[in-house]
């Protein structure tokens, strides 16, 4: 029997509001169909049928009510059917996946943000993934007052987009944290600097990542 | 100043479908009133607005796709809106609760029916519930076969009552055992007798439980 594709790669997109994620994720995505991988553009909360039913009570902005502790469930019960669903079966068909947003958010918004401890959402983290983690993630940082600025120019604030200055404060912290202390994993983006120039760097940073991995179609 | 009232007691609801606990919950409730002791009826999954609608989410017969994960996670955050804004104020305040199904039914059916362990459901109930535990807890022990047939005489199963024999046979066997752990909170009851032999041991266990607590009222 012939071995199967090599395992596709899972690539995250991780920072606050008004970081810029969104427009990055087009500069993945051109860079990866320019390389030839295939791959999955995905998102969190969300990327499966009964994940984005679980995202939409997320995000109500009149649940208002919701605490802190059933936020961060429902997250990870719509992570697991995006997993089940989607990310799994893709990457182990050799695509690879790129997802706006994982469970890095969660221990920015959730721990940083809300205040539950990182012993709690790992505890998640092994139920729901087992072993599987990003294989690179991007991180684009700015200070929280800057992408606060940003996100309030757009209409329609959401559930989370309605926080403090405070609350998008210690989630960046916790995404600098983590950055740091899995340097191989993360690239750190300055997410102040204008948008072609963090296009460039994400170019480069992906370009590079590819190199050194061997994928499905090379 | 002067202590609030005592805190009131959580007495729970629990066996197979088909068991009789929505009857034999009027006998509870019709003996409660009689004592006049102060309570809140309520159910999970649900028994608040966010946690019903993840209760619609959860037995939709459409949902055949959900994972045992993505389950078991939606349950705890049902459930931990259900105790932030129904069960925790109502103790509080000295009313007692009587809940249709808590925790237990989480490690019989997401334990022991889906085979998910015993530790990841305690974790989830330690970070939902901190110290919370039933204080009485009435068991409707049957037969899964005969806990079936009844169920099915009723129309429209949900998505856990469609599931199969032995899975309830399996949420049966992990009921029984956590009864046998803690006698001292468990009432475990013949549900294959007659409905008025059941309902005169209910009252009975009861009568005589609220006999050896103080609360709200006397």
């Amino acid at each position: 029997m012939r071995p199967g594709p090599p395992q596709g790669c899972l690539i995250t997109l991780e920072g606050i509001e008004g970081a810029g994620k969104s427009t990055q994720c087009e500069t993945l995505v051109a860079t990866l169909a320019e390389l030839g991988i295939p791959f999955l553009q995905t998102r969190e909360p969300g990327g499966s049928p009964i994940a984005e039913r679980i995202r939409a009570l997320l995000l109500d902005p009149e649940q208002e009510g919701l605490c802190a502790q059933a936020e961060l469930l429902l997250i990870f019960a719509a992570r697991a059917e995006h997993l089940a669903q989607s990310v799994r079966p893709a990457l182990e068909a050799g695509t690879w996946v790129l997802s706006d947003r994982f469970t890095d958010a969660s221990f920015a918004y959730q721990g940083g943000g809300r205040g539950i401890s990182a012993e709690s959402i790992a505890g998640l983290e092994t139920l729901v993934q087992g072993a599987l983690r990003p294989d690179l993630t991007f991180l684009f940082d700015l200070p929280a007052e800057l992408g606060l600025k940003r996100a309030k120019a757009r209409a329609d604030l959401d559930r989370f987009e309605a926080e403090t200055l405070g609350f998008f404060e210690r989630a960046r912290q916790v995404y600098l944290q983590r950055a740091k202390l899995d340097p191989a994993r993360f690239r750190v983006l300055d997410a102040t600097q204008d948008v072609e120039q963090v296009a460039r760097h994400v170019r480069e940073a992906l370009v590079d990542f590819v190199a050194r991995r061997p994928f499905s179609g090379q």
